[in-house]
């Protein structure tokens, strides 16, 4: 076994609407800054044990999909690093 | 000007007490998962114009330190990509 940490992005589907970001980037307006846009989303560090970095992206999958997205409003995508 | 994706990742300095991490963690645990552990961060991609790489850099450091981390328990870090 070797030890992985996973990173789950989850972030907000394109269309649906994202009040936090809005009333950051408008905070950030306010203080002088100019921007664009502004997108939020959650990042969770996931250490874990797996055979390979593959068991370790799909036990990752898998947590995203149970608990940590939500499918019906949330993209999320997940990266393996060795630890 | 170029168009640029500034990318800054907000966590909780080590030490500091992260309970939605660790509700999170045991609510995984629960579902049958085994886990080391698990850290959570805030990331918020900024879109801005800049004259090259590192003024945008610089821009979202400073939103960073103005607005996005509190330097008192948070660490972040910028990434910069262009559009």
């Amino acid at each position: 076994m070797t030890a992985y940490t996973a990173t789950v992005t989850v972030r907000l589907k394109r269309g649906v609407l994202d009040p936090e970001a809005e009333t950051t980037r408008r905070a950030l307006e306010r203080l002088g800054f100019e921007l664009a846009g502004l997108r939020s989303a959650d990042r969770f560090d996931i250490d874990l044990e797996a055979e390979d970095a593959d068991e370790a992206a799909d036990r990752a999958e898998e947590m995203a999909e149970r608990l940590l997205a939500n499918p019906t409003i949330h993209d999320y995508e997940v990266a393996v690093a060795e630890k």
